[in-house]
């Protein structure tokens, strides 16, 4: 749909509807199995036309949370499982440890170039989902409007168009920057690399979230750099009373936490948690990276803020791509690196001198026309769509004892399984069906985590997905039957 | 042109006998100021007939080399000039030094910006010289033709067709390798970073040339690496003898040269010696970083040969881009790391996971369709004529001491002045006229090449930009009676 249709009244009302019957499932008021009210009993019930009634109903179906029974009417078809919180009174006692990148990481990775692999360990929504012909159309206008058809050296600080639509969506997050404070990138993990290196030395210590993603481990290892785990809450994201203790003990010389949908949690750090982390470390003059990379896939009403949002000092590096939103192949991400701005410049005038022009002028012209305010209004209601089907078809699959996160947004769900069952295993055996997962082991330095899968939902659930997932649940029942 | 076109015999006999003329008047047999035979009377001498001669004549003075004066006929108005070769009998004393990045070199770095400025300082050939349509055509099939149009990740070792390419074309620099040694990267600059971090720690001592890029020294400081500077001679590249003498006494972890039209000197390491190279480093398994970064832009008849090519143990890592002869906006790089090549492709990984996709695609088409052939054959014709003009604009303009290199390839001619002048004075001199130059003291870490600059004949040569010589040559010359 390449239109933006205002809400008739109508369409207001059964939104509603499907909203307050949505959290009564979610919150587990209605449980799964649950007989519903018959679409005229509802249509009673709550004052409105059969028609918003059955709407509503349809609604929360195509969202997986109920089901159509012929003859019989609609039921709750989700079947909430409670993730287990880590202890947050948990206090720190851990020395920092040199970043040890796991053989397993490369397997992960080597493995998901097999022919015909269901890739349910890619965290990336699938083609799909993304605006395919659309941006190819927009690549070929940024070119012709080009001066130079973009074959020239771009400026070092990158695009003008491109830092100038990210200045106006930090609106979006609570921020207020121009374009000079935005440096492009090539992908996130660059503005990772270009931002550690701006605040760091090789043996420093810098502070992360636990579990998080492999991917940090490894450049923080490649960097000489060493980790202090801090452990994390599936509802409030990082604890800051760890941490706390953690930059009194050691000497912390950065942070980089993902602060909106972590990977593989999926948890969102509330606000005044954000502000207060923000001051903590302000108090210390400690940088903290902010990896915004899932920010723009919020499943609720609203952008999540982001702790730049809350910087006085200058002292957030804020790093984010589109490669989670719009196109992971062309590698254009950015940082706002706050009083880090010239040296993070100059650091990517000698590591690369400039950024892909033509990504680049591509990726500023799709957000400056409305392209892509409207792909993401559409992928956000197939993300959380997918989110839930997802769900439900893990939690009707796998064993009784599985719990699966409730991400707020992003594209993984974090899967806890019984502790008798070995993850990486687990991995080894979805391999043989040609199904890949990441399992748990990647997501910290010592392992900790091999109980755990994370799974990512971005691609569209298919028979064939359903039937992957179907497999693995299998796959996990007999390991706990051994 | 769009065809390739067989030289009719007629062709190839003006073209023989340009090539001879040029060769006495570049062997300084024929002298600037000499008058030449009558185009009647060359016709006669040669036994060739009057528009085989009038044509050998026209090729000269496209070239620049001979000019046609009104009613008094042909004149050779090349003025050659020696340039002065250093010492090479230097033997090795020095200390390695912490590479240093001079606030020069952002001055001219920031200096480009500026709005109206003739860019003599940027070493790349200009749009007018390169297929600026062909290419934005060559993207859109590109993308047309992929299975994802370019947007999901690539693989981190880079696009199959562009690393197949790489490898056909290794064949004319003596190279024997497939797709599989091949790694793509974001221009060169980032094959370099990664060959250094897979061959260095920090703190260790890398070998380069000197005078070399600024951005060499830039990249070496910021991995944390020592420099050591090996004199270079302008006709035979690198002292191999005092190489020989510092990995005798200092720990050298590797050299980085550019063994091919170095920049700033445009000089060759002649065959014989870059196998000397390679035979000395690999006996005391030392790696060598080969950039050939400028390896196409030959004017001679055949592409010089690598050290690569006389690499038997895997010790030599080239690196290279198309930003020198294609779309240095493209960013589109390789390495070919010989045993170092899981290293690479798993520093990549963590780095940047990929590179972008589209720009790969298309410079892959765009050599697989041998349109990348045709563009060569042009843009080599059209440096050289651009080298020459440039040159003859350089002599008659700057003062009578001024010496000049004769580069055999690429983009930049280094201008030795008289010891009177600073570069970088004529430098900021220049830039209130407009004119940007790189001043020698950037392509040292101990500014020695105070009273040399770097001149790109990238540009065609236009009436602005013969201007532009004319007033650097008069503020030179007033620099010297200062």
């Amino acid at each position: 749909m390449d239109t933006a249709v205002l809400p008739l009244e109508e369409d207001f009302l059964y939104n509603q509807l499907a909203e307050k019957l949505e959290k009564n499932i979610l919150d587990g008021v209605l449980k799964t199995g649950d007989k519903l009210l018959s679409v005229r009993a509802l249509s009673k019930e709550q004052g409105v036309s059969l028609s918003t009634a059955f709407k509503a109903y349809t609604q929360l179906e195509i969202k997986g949370l109920v089901e159509a029974r012929p003859k019989s009417g609609y039921y709750v078809s989700f079947r909430k499982r409670n993730f287990q919180a880590p202890d947050n009174s948990v206090q720190f006692e851990k020395v920092p440890e040199e970043a040890s990148v796991d053989d397993i990481v490369s397997m992960v990775y080597q493995s998901l170039n097999a022919e015909g692999l269901i890739r349910l360990s890619i965290a990336v929504p699938s083609n799909e989902l993304l605006p395919v012909s659309k941006l190819s159309k927009t690549m070929a206008e940024a070119i012709r409007e080009s001066n130079d058809s973009c074959l020239s050296y771009e400026a070092t600080q990158g695009n003008l168009r491109l830092r100038k639509q990210i200045a106006r969506y930090a609106f979006n997050w609570g921020g207020n920057i121009t374009e000079k404070d935005v440096v492009t990138t090539q992908g996130c993990m660059e503005a990772l690399v270009f931002c550690l290196k701006a605040v760091t030395e090789p043996g420093d210590t810098v502070a992360i979230e636990t579990p998080t993603y492999f991917g940090i481990f490894s450049v923080l290892q490649s960097l000489g750099l060493k980790v202090l785990e801090i452990p994390t809450h599936p509802e409030t994201g990082i604890s800051i009373e760890y941490l706390a203790g953690a930059i009194n003990k050691v000497d912390v010389k950065a942070c980089l936490f993902v602060t909106n949908f972590t990977n593989p949690m999926g948890c969102i750090l509330p606000d005044d948690r954000k502000k207060q982390l923000v001051e903590l470390l302000a108090s210390k003059d400690i940088p903290l990276i902010e990896d915004d990379i899932y920010g723009e896939l919020y499943f609720g009403k609203a952008r999540p803020r982001t702790c730049k949002s809350f910087d006085k000092k200058g002292l957030v590096l804020l790093c984010s791509s589109v490669s989670k939103s719009l196109a992971p192949g062309y590698r254009v991400g950015w940082c706002i690196p706050g009083k880090f701005t010239e040296k993070v410049i100059s650091l990517k005038r000698m590591h690369t001198v400039s950024s892909a022009n033509p990504t680049q002028a591509a990726v500023g012209l799709f957000i400056e026309t409305g392209r892509f305010d409207l792909h993401m209004r559409n992928l956000r209601r197939e993300l959380y769509k997918q989110c839930l089907l997802y769900t439900r078809s893990i939690a009707e699959h796998f064993p009784e004892s599985t719990k699966i996160s409730q991400p707020k947004g992003g594209c993984v769900l974090w899967i806890e399984l019984d502790q008798k069952i070995d993850a990486f295993k687990l991995f080894q055996a979805g391999m043989k069906h040609n199904i890949s997962i990441s399992p748990g082991h990647i997501f910290s330095t010592d392992a900790r985590f091999k109980n755990c899968i994370r799974i990512s939902f971005g691609m569209p659930i298919t028979a064939e997905v359903e039937h992957a997932i179907k497999i693995l649940g299998i796959l996990a029942k007999d390991m706990l039957k051994a």
